[in-house]
């Protein structure tokens, strides 16, 4: 299929039941769809949007393309759960509709105020010559589901110095004012935050960046996320154009956060430590938080990049949305754990205890392609000790300690149908105690893996035959202690 | 909406979800969508097709146009259903994809032969100059429901003597050999119908037409269909151009049958009674048998008629099909009964014994717009008795006896919104015994009377108020009897 203009640049509306078939059998064949992580239909997804509890339930939009895998007209997908774990599919929530919007709905966030729920975005339009402009707009959903659009944009462009790359608008309230973040780039062309302020999230005036001690830190800065957690402030947000450092900052573009103190509103000063990336995987972007009803902060990424193709983009589909995290931080460091609500998931549990020494063990009672499993690595004398997950005929998924190094390593080398190794196929962090604790959650196409109670989280998409279900134990030249206990998803 | 030749002639594959989207919000605030009758999503429906038992269900294709309630490209809209009263709706079956059925994929007919269903249909173009061109073609399905369509007609065109109005293939077997009767017009235009005969279902060799009594009985003879039940010959088929006589043929188009010996194959020669109309009803077309596995002649009919406007044509849908009934012969005369399935609907049964003398009585416990009644008139000394279904404000559908000419009548003058007036608002029959039982089918906006167990039957469409749900039992001038038992549907 050849993605011309007139192709990408469509709206879901036109799509033909012919189309919609094709998708959907293409789909229907695919041996990588995953059993309990949010993947669109068909199309593309990307960036979560206006995560948000309302009226009983959470919301969760993304970033949608529906007429395959690539980027074009982007609309807003609906999504509502009322327990973070069963989602529900309720179609397309946003869609273009006015010319300045003609070239797609873009991220954005959502907040209640008087029972309605605010959801901006950026609408994204270009001109004859292929010029982008983008503004911030408004859509005001109410309790029965009916969506009212502001038929002009509440930011009309950039304010002057900075470029058309001013997106993803995330709104909070403190006290009686409302605040946004906006991502923007400088007219030097480097990244940075935008700053609003508005007193009825309808007018909004400039206050000028969050000034943070990283004056060139990338090109561009998206999906900005601002809160507070345990008294500090955190600026969350998507840089693009970090080059890599050691073992930071593999993947094409990165995400993280700088945590510090709240941010002084008044004069837009931001006081904070040193980037920390969120996620240490392969594929992890953009992510949005929202708080829970009891006050938790949760967390939803992009299990997927921009500009990387993956195995699935052939089928009519990529990508999905991770497992909502809830965030703390200790000491200066942002965890995510899994939300506790997952945990209802845990049946069939089967558990092992193992001494190892220098060998490899394949219990058969451990096994599966849909799973949780915790699981506890104390290194002994041995160099390596770890596991081997989806292992099957000439594919092994590696996950475990380098004693030599003190590193935590994720290993997708031999995973499956490779992707994007132009960005390597190993990704690891330093640990410091000698026995480690992981927290997996294994899906037909992912990993995701919180390290130590979420001080560290491997997040990346596995492509494996469906029948590399094998789990293995090792200890390479020299003694390990491995405890596990997993809980195979039906 | 202007239907253009362009907005007629589409697959429903080139739908676009904004068309789909619409005609089912159009649809769903129809207030005579049915309750238990098989009816179209959207669009019109007309002949039911293809009726046939096969692989442990029963198979129910319609004639069905997706856009809008008017006639344009046909395709085959199949159902299925294990016990005949809960039908699935599972999409569009046969659609055109060749040359030779460029403009609409028409009636016909399924034969089980080998494991496989053999599915007859009517191939529809049209050339450049619109003339018609029909051929009768084959699409085989098996077993997975995976369809193989013949990539040329098996019968490429009318034979000589004959014109292009010739469609709707029904096919039976008779010990090696299969027969199929198709609806034809000679060059005289007079109707008839035409024979063929095969070996294998796929070589087709053209005997001749069956030879009735009948040489100028209307100018096209549609839906033709042969049976044999008790010993008896029966060709059911769907005249056009029958002039009314007395209270017969009042439709706009007719449907009945010759009762006669078994047609002699080898000469084509049909031995028959007058043509008796298999329905006094106003909205009854193109019905079609089949052979249930307890060998039931079962049949269903359109309850439409070609070129009549409907109410809810402005609502984007039209049409259903009747209920499914069996078929018997006493003396010479076609009965048709309710399915005995149908019982299994009978859930919260009401009843009322009355005795009238010039009154009309309503009894709160009976009442509503979906249900089925089981009814009993004696008229003694009434002028008039019987029952008024569907009262409301300013409506009632009346169904009574007429002593002084000893007829059962069906009054639709004041039944709800009118439609196809132009054929008169009443249809009546001769009755024998004064004495006369009711068996009646309500739904949303339709009635199915069979009076003395199938020996008539009254099939009408109507199009009260939702809220019209009153019954009420009267006698006029006299005293009657009446009995009834009632089962609500849910």
């Amino acid at each position: 299929m050849k993605w011309t203009k007139e192709a990408r640049y469509r709206t879901y509306e036109s799509m033909t039941l012919a189309e919609q078939k094709k998708l959907e059998l293409s789909v229907s064949a695919s041996p990588w769809r995953q059993h309990y992580h949010i993947q669109p239909m068909y199309g593309l997804l990307n960036d979560p949007n206006g995560f948000v509890w309302y009226n009983g339930r959470y919301y969760l939009f993304y970033q949608w393309f529906p007429f395959g895998a690539v980027h074009g007209m982007k609309h807003w997908f609906q999504t509502e759960s009322a327990d973070l774990v069963n989602w529900e599919n309720k179609g397309v929530a946003i869609k273009p509709d006015y010319s300045f919007e003609s070239h797609g709905i873009y991220s954005g966030s959502g907040i209640v105020h008087n029972n309605l729920l605010y959801l901006f975005y950026t609408a994204n339009k270009r001109d004859e010559e292929w010029n982008r402009l983008a503004s911030q707009c408004l859509v005001i959903m109410d309790k029965t589901g009916r969506m009212t659009k502001q038929a002009t944009p509440i930011i009309k462009s950039q304010p002057e110095g900075y470029t058309e790359h001013f997106r993803d608008p995330k709104v909070w309230r403190e006290k009686d004012n409302f605040y946004m973040v906006v991502g923007g780039q400088r007219e030097d062309l480097t990244g940075c935050v935008l700053l609003y302020q508005s007193h009825d999230l309808k007018q909004w005036s400039w206050q000028g960046e969050v000034k943070t001690k990283e004056r060139n830190f990338g090109f561009m800065w998206e999906c900005p996320d601002y809160f507070e957690l345990q008294n500090h402030g955190i600026l969350l947000f998507s840089p693009q154009g970090i080059h890599s450092k050691g073992d930071s900052f593999q993947n094409i573009y990165q995400s993280g956060a700088f945590v510090g103190k709240p941010l002084n509103i008044a004069n837009g000063h931001f006081d904070h430590c040193d980037f920390q990336e969120i996620d240490a995987g392969f594929d992890f972007y953009a992510p949005q938080t929202t708080v829970s009803p009891d006050g938790r902060r949760l967390l939803v990424g992009w299990m997927g990049l921009p500009d990387i193709e993956y195995p699935t983009d052939s089928e009519g589909w990529a990508h999905c949305l991770t497992l909502p995290r809830e965030l703390s931080i200790e000491g200066n460091v942002l965890y995510q754990k899994p939300i506790r609500e997952l945990k209802e998931k845990r049946k069939n549990e089967v558990s092992a205890k193992l001494e190892l020494s220098d060998s490899v063990e394949n219990l058969g009672t451990l096994s599966g392609n849909s799973f949780e499993m915790i699981c506890e690595v104390e290194i002994g004398s041995a160099q390596r000790a770890g596991l081997k997950l989806r292992v099957g005929e000439g594919e092994e998924t590696l996950l475990y300690l380098d004693h030599g190094v003190k590193k935590v390593v994720l290993d997708r080398t031999k995973t499956g149908t490779p992707f994007a190794q132009e960005y390597g196929t190993i990704r690891q962090k330093h640990y410091q105690k000698n026995k480690v604790r992981f927290q997996i959650f294994i899906d037909i196409s992912s990993i995701e893996v919180f390290v130590n109670d979420g001080e560290i989280v491997f997040t990346s998409r596995l492509f494996p035959k469906i029948e590399s279900q094998g789990i293995q134990f090792f200890a390479e030249k020299g003694s390990a202690k491995i405890e596990a206990i997993q809980w195979k998803y039906e």
